[in-house]
């Protein structure tokens, strides 16, 4: 009989992939250890569970929610999809390609309430410290009930650390913030567009935040939308109202400065400049630390970690795939955990692996490339697994279609569809542009 | 030879206190044992040490400060002042009676650089847990070094949790909230009333939070303050454009719905609802669970904790006084662990002295009643140390004058000043009164 306990931390879509690969193998008769996943909300799906709170949550623990009303997913579907579970098994037809956070929650959900994992989660619990004894080969993790107020500590085998990395801000201070006459926050607490409508907005960053948050503020009303670039502009051809500038040195009242000698009068600053890896409750010998790339430091195939390979991380990497990478993942990791997949003894094997993908990744700072080579990763992983295999290389080209969507019109992008690689059905156009979509709930969404 | 290490947690008003008490016990030629002060942000100064971040840190840790800017004293300065380092000793000069944040940092940063105790503090150094072990009678306190990005564990004799109680809001949800279109913030988040000038603002709660925040938006030209009462309203006389109303029922788009049938049309909301005790370090042995009150639940002499008396918590109180309670508190921790003040053996009479406190806070709802009770808190405690005997009743006095000129008038009543029971001075009237003083700086202020 196996004994081992395996912790699970976080119920996001990386968590619960990791419950599905587990009851998929017992499902097929395999014996698999006692699963115990810790999450610290009151409910599942990770950043894909709205919640209107922003800093710290009903229990003065940071909010994990970095999500905003009116949230569409930012590329296709048709590169996410679970190869176990189809868009159109979940919904009985086919939909439109970039959906809303409310859809996509439903469509995550749909998959773990059909496997029945549910009782597998504890709730409002949050991981307070991990620790190792190598004299046991134990963890000990300390968990925080709340329901209870409760503190309690438990013995693991295995610890699968999927707490995510886009819920700590990265918050940089810039001369002249703290004498600010106007509001400054950070994309992470950003919730409602409509709240900048008629101001002019300053958005630092220029990545998908940016971008997203931009438009949207653009979308509901905002006055002008200013944003600042810190190494390159994103370059698409933005409505009149949108300007690009470099970087911002300073700001003096509601004046911001920026480094070409221009400058603006603006009422918010959002800074969309990006999230850290931050787990408070990992001593320094568990603790991950990486940048956000895609071949994170230190994770011998992306997930072992090297320091000590008992613990595993999920979904750390940069993410242009998702959830069928976690899937990818969770299979190959559960698949170390049942002894199907033995691992390097050799530490230096396991540091050459990742030596490996960090050259390969650094090979070139094209996009395509970078799609590629994740779409290869997940194609490496599931071929050592039983996850059903699919068009990876489809799925890059859903990709690298969305790339050429941007940059034709990076307000219309979201109004094109693709084709499936599961079930190789073409989703149907929107119904409404995105532009002027302003309700986004799911009854709409599905009126295709 | 004294070998005992004590962890200080947290260089707030209550952990300087502590050591100043240590360290003036040291000046006097008394061996002290190793004091160490871990405080997580990078300067003293608690609640005081003002930061324009909200939400979370740099470090991804709950933003400590719940201060705003243009913060002026709520109460007099004659009522929290030094017994041992008088305003007059800082300032040169006596100074008027409600400084803004800014002349209170000063005042209390003065004192511990007199006392020469800055390198007892580790800055950056976060509190990540901390287990008792009854075997050798040891805290373990696991410590993150955010500067080396470091976490390291040491022993402790004593531990001294000064970690406040005014920096995890207390965020109730009312329905609506999730779908509201415009700003919900917390008071611990708020920081520049100009971001609400021309809007409405609705106000939750009925404490100081909600009376200071109101009068600072209606200052700085808010359109319209409402607030909103669970309990009792505060019942000053407002100004026109300030309405007071019953209990919140809903919020639906941007209209808030209370029970009273009424409704109002709001840009933001503003939660002024108070504070919750907040220690996720600490085990189920050692957490302090109490409500804000004068009579602290679970703490001998409203400073020990009776579950375990070689752990003190100091400033968990509700407070009408600051600064001088800490004192008195600090005093009577270091004689304790000096071994100058003996603790009940019997637990039972530990908590019979809770008891009675409560009892006694219980049995009246003035608050003149309060005031006095907690000024007879001090005499108690202080008439056990060293600490320089000062004319606590007429602090209380300070506070009973206070009092009439609030309900005299709100947006007056820091206009007026008292005398001082530490040197006898009567403070100057301030230059400008409060409602017409924009500028709150220390050099403005101080321009009397
Ligand atoms: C604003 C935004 C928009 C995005 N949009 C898209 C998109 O359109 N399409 C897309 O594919 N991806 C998108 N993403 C990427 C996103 O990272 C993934 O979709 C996915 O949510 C990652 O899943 P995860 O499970 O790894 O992490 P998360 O979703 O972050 O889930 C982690 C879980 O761990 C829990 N947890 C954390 N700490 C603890 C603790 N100490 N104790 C207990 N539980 C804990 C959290 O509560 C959470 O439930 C977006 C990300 C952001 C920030
Ligand atoms: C908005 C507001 C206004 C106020 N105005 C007044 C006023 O006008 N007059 C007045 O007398 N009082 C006022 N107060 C009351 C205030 O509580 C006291 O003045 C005083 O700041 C309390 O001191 P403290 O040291 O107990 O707590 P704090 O000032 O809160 O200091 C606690 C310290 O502990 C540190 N800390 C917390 N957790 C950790 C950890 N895990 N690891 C390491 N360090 C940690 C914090 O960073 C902080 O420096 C106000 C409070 C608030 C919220
Ligand atoms: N569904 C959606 O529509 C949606 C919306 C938003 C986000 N997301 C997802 O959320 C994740 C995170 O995206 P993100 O854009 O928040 O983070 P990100 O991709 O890491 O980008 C961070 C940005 O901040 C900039 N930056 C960092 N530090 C800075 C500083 N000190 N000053 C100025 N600029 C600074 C970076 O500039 P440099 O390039 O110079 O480093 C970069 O442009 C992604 O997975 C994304 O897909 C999705
Ligand atoms: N220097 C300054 O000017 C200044 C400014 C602000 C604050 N402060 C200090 O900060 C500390 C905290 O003051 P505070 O006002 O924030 O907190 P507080 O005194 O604890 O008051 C909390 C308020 O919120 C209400 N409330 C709680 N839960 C609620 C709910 N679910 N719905 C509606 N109302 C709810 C309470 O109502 P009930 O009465 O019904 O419980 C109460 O009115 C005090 O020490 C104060 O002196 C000082």
């Amino acid at each position: 009989m196996m004994t081992k306990r395996i912790a699970v931390i976080g119920a996001g879509p990386s968590g619960l992939a990791q419950l599905r690969a587990f009851q998929s193998a017992a499902m097929q008769g395999a014996e698999i250890p006692e699963i115990v996943c810790f999450e610290k909300q009151s409910n599942w799906g990770g950043l894909w569970n709205y919640t209107w709170r922003t800093g710290v949550d009903e229990n003065g623990d940071p909010v994990h929610g970095s999500m905003y009303r009116y949230l569409w997913s930012n590329g296709p579907k048709e590169g996410l999809e679970f190869a176990d579970y189809s868009f159109e098994e979940h919904f009985g037809k086919q939909i439109a390609s970039y959906p809303p956070r409310a859809v996509l929650f439903d469509y995550i959900e749909g998959r773990v309430l059909k496997a029945g994992v549910r009782d597998w989660i504890r709730f409002r619990s949050v991981i307070r410290w991990i620790d190792y004894d190598p004299g046991t080969g134990q963890f000990t993790v300390t968990v925080h009930d709340m329901a209870k107020d409760h503190v309690y500590k438990e013995q693991f085998d295995h610890v699968i650390c999927a707490s995510g990395h886009f819920s700590s801000p990265n918050v940089p201070e810039y001369p002249g913030f703290a004498q600010f006459n106007g509001r400054i926050v950070h994309a992470h607490d950003f919730r409602d567009a409509r709240e900048f409508a008629g101001k002019d907005v300053l958005l630092l960053g220029s990545s998908y935040s940016a971008e997203d948050i931009g438009s949207q503020c653009w979308k509901y009303g905002a006055k002008s939308v200013t944003t600042s670039y810190r190494s390159a502009p994103m370059g698409f051809e933005w409505p009149d109202n949108w300007q690009e500038l470099p970087a911002l040195e300073s700001v003096e009242g509601r004046t911001a400065h920026f480094i070409d000698g221009t400058s603006k009068e603006v009422d918010a600053i959002i800074l969309c400049t990006g999230y850290r890896h931050y787990f408070p409750f990992l001593p320094d010998d568990l603790r991950l630390k990486t940048a956000n790339r895609l071949a994170a430091a230190d994770l011998y195939k992306g997930v072992v970690y090297v320091h000590n390979p008992k613990m595993f991380y999920l979904g750390m990497q940069d993410q242009w795939f998702t959830f069928n990478m976690f899937d990818a993942q969770a299979w190959w990791v559960r698949d170390v955990i049942l002894g199907r997949i033995g691992l390097p003894s050799d530490k230096q094997e396991m540091l050459a692996d990742i030596e490996e993908r960090v050259a390969r990744e650094e090979a070139s700072d094209d996009a395509k490339y970078a799609i590629q080579y994740q779409g290869d990763y997940i194609k490496e992983l599931i071929a050592e697994t039983d996850y059903p295999s699919f068009d990876v290389d489809g799925a890059c080209q859903a990709f690298f279609e969305w790339k050429k969507h941007k940059a034709e019109n990076i307000m219309t992008f979201r109004d094109h569809s693709y084709r499936s690689v599961i079930t190789g059905t073409m989703a149907p156009v929107h119904h409404t542009p995105w532009k002027d979509a302003l309700d986004d709930s799911k009854e709409v969404y599905l009126q295709n």
